[in-house]
């Protein structure tokens, strides 16, 4: 599974020396596919060219020094795609209108900008319709669980929040706006998005270390009335929902009667473990590095007292190597090398794996393959990604909408039956059991039966035009 | 000075009872100038039309209820175009390139997105350039001082932060969002702002009312390395300077020479009489309730301490109307009627008068005219407006751009230069000391003088390419 990069190599050629096609072909030798080509400047004695190409990381190397070492050939720079895209941040914030003259002026600023201000002063909830509250999410992270990467402070944290708010935007016409923290006190955090919240509309948390995470998540929703949702829990969770529901059509096994065994209860596994029993699986085990959580036992963490109580109904204990007997499905959220074939070997018939470690899965795929039934991960580079990018932009979409106060159990287990809806009967196969984020109905199904949701459990300030 | 509002007017009318006609003429009877209509539907008996109305604010109810009862004629909604303009918030977040595909979608977020943070994490000054924290500003505002509104709150204040991130990019490319805070205590404000501060490349403060103000802004002028800038003080200042530097070329005095009386010595007056002292203005008199401000006397707040020491050169005592005999100039920042025109006829030849206070003035402008040689205001209805939207745009950018730590003294007097010197020698007149807002040319030439002084005082941590 060797990673690639897409670079842009600027070359002067000096054309008496080497013609184009002798660079192309070295290119290609070293293991470099072209994608295109610029000529920025041509002389008659020299051109300057930007080669855009695809090369895997550990021949990267070698091939720009190659190139540098040609006879007539100047290696004038090398950039690499991602960084470019990166430049100057990904996202800007652009008026929803022009102001080009004094009329225009005085309506959006002073002096009429003034009797705006006044209604909302009068009545509060008139910020929702007259100011970006209506659409408008902040992204919020500390910086301590970035992608696999760990705690790479607020800085760090900013391209993914930038590209989240992307997504927000492109999907679902959502206004995400990142706030990264130079904080990781719990309650720095708490008053510090308390205080910023009456802009928004909704509070995304994203990638902030356990267990600092339940917590944070726990007060603000108690504290602030508009959604809180902290995207590496419910998002996760929500997704990883929707493509078991299908596994179990494609098997024909019932949630209610399925063993299912999840690995690693952090943040996200504790968040899938809730999920999946509120959605009616019946027999959860969750293990941790200590083994099966069961009751009877003491646990610091009051998560996992209260999955004591709520799973492993038949007591069971040990670890992996002894509850994975018998097991109908495999969920993973733990880290790389977790699951061997011998445990796939002792699963119940047409198991279902969900390895959803990243970047590298608790089993590699190729190896699980022929032991199980369908299986699913976080990568981009199998089928059956269990990816995020599938809830937030809907679910947010929807509680927007809607104005709803939080985004509580129904709506998330509406969000996760409406993705897994997104794949039809005939669509739905081994391979198949979960949606393209470019399917564009994913976040309109996701919207309505999270809007839905939200009126039949009374959390709607809002009821939108099409559900009157 | 009646204030008017455009509303919009939605008729139906029953064709066979009224014309059109005869409505226009109604609504020009009741004081109304039809701006602009559409019709809506049409049938052969009733036509629905909206009738866009300029109509002055005391005649508004009684235009309405007059064609309410026309025979023929039902009002079926008024609506008030600011409010529609208003109507979903003013501004959005919007990606800088589209992700149309999973390609695109990995390099802006998961897995390419990782070595960008990565290489964040490694070198931090790499988010000016990898995010956007390099054209970014944070508008904070806790809503205590908002226009001449007062204390409105958090939500109240948000439409006009949105306004003016509207400005910041229509007129200087600058992506501003408004942070409205849901606290009004000083420490907890400058822990907030310190705490989202890693994603902005500039913190905008913005009418938080005095004292507090001094106070947040020095500290998170210490703590913080990115430009913090209270535009109610700085920016008021600077445009203010601009214009009294254009004044006294039209009365021929000198700045060094002329006695200057200001009145009202909250935020902006105390920027107004540092920045004037900075200038290199030698008599500047600070006037308050108590009087003027003198050495000898003992001050509870440091700043009027400070004024003490650095104004008031001759030691003179008593309120405006001891210390304006002589004056050349009166700058006003208080409220209305403060100005009388007795007083006006006892300074020194060719007045040069200020009425900053908004919305009314200080003085009537119709009162003061006969009196004064250059009259300025804060309004956009009379000559010569005050308005720091001549400012704020250009000192960012500039600040932004040369990734200045700092907006110091040196970057505002040059600021406030740039700005006179958009009025050329040609235009310059009594009623245009000032440029409009909509001047293309006052946005570059703040920009390139305040990265010119930048350089020159060691701030800047570029050096963008056109200085190179």
């Amino acid at each position: 599974m060797a990673s690639s990069s897409t670079i842009i190599i600027r070359l002067e050629i000096r054309k008496s020396a080497i013609s184009f096609g002798e660079v192309a072909v070295t290119i290609g030798a070293c293991g470099g596919d072209i994608v295109a080509t610029d000529v920025i400047r041509s002389s008659p004695e020299t051109a300057v060219r930007d080669i855009t190409v695809q090369v895997p990381d550990t021949r990267r190397e070698a091939l720009v020094s190659h190139l540098s070492s040609l006879q007539g050939l100047k290696v004038v720079n090398v950039s690499d795609r991602t960084f470019l895209v990166h430049l100057g941040g990904k996202i800007e914030v652009t008026p929803r209108m022009p102001v080009k003259n004094r009329e225009e002026l005085s309506h959006v600023y002073t002096p009429g900008v003034a009797k705006v201000c006044r209604a909302i002063h009068e009545d509060e909830s008139k910020a929702f319709s007259l100011t970006i509250k209506r659409n408008t999410v902040a992204i919020v992270s500390d910086g301590t669980a970035v992608l696999g990467l760990g705690d790479i402070g607020p800085y760090g944290a900013m391209p993914v929040m930038e590209g989240k708010a992307m997504l927000f935007k492109q999907f679902a016409g959502v206004d995400g706006f990142p706030i990264c923290l130079a904080t990781t006190d719990t309650e720095d955090i708490i008053r510090t998005i308390k205080n910023i919240a009456p802009g928004f509309g909704g509070i995304n948390l994203e990638d902030i270390s356990s267990p600092r995470c339940f917590e944070i998540e726990e007060r603000l929703k108690e504290e602030l009335d508009i959604p809180v949702f902290h995207d590496d829990q419910h998002g996760t969770a929500v997704v990883m929902l929707a493509g078991m529901l299908n596994s179990l059509k494609i098997v024909g096994k019932r949630r209610e009667d399925v063993k299912l065994v999840i690995v690693g209860i952090g943040a996200a596994g504790v968040a899938c473990a809730k999920m999946l029993i509120a959605a009616g699986f019946r027999n959860v085990i969750c293990v941790d590095r200590h083994g099966a959580i069961a009751a009877g036992e003491a646990y610091a963490n009051p998560m996992w007292s209260w999955l004591a109580e709520h799973s492993n109904p038949h007591g069971e204990r040990g670890g992996l190597d002894e509850v994975i007997a018998g097991a109908d499905i495999f969920l993973g959220v733990s880290g790389p090398g977790v699951l061997k074939t011998e445990h796939l070997q002792r699963m119940a018939k047409d198991p279902i794996v969900f390895a959803m470690a990243n970047p590298e899965p608790e089993i590699d795929p190729e190896a699980a393959e022929p032991y199980v039934r369908v299986m699913a991960t976080g990568r981009s580079d199998y089928p059956n990604q269990i990816n995020n990018v599938l809830c937030f932009p809907g679910i947010f979409r929807g509680a927007l909408e809607c104005r709803a106060r939080s985004i509580n159990e129904p709506m998330k287990l509406a969000a996760a039956e409406a993705i897994a809806s997104s794949v039809s009967e005939d669509e739905l196969s081994e391979s198949y059991i979960i949606p393209s984020v470019f399917n564009e109905e994913v976040v309109q199904r996701v919207r309505t039966a999270v809007i839905q949701a939200a009126i039949d459990t009374g959390v709607a300030r809002r009821i939108p035009r099409d559900f009157r």
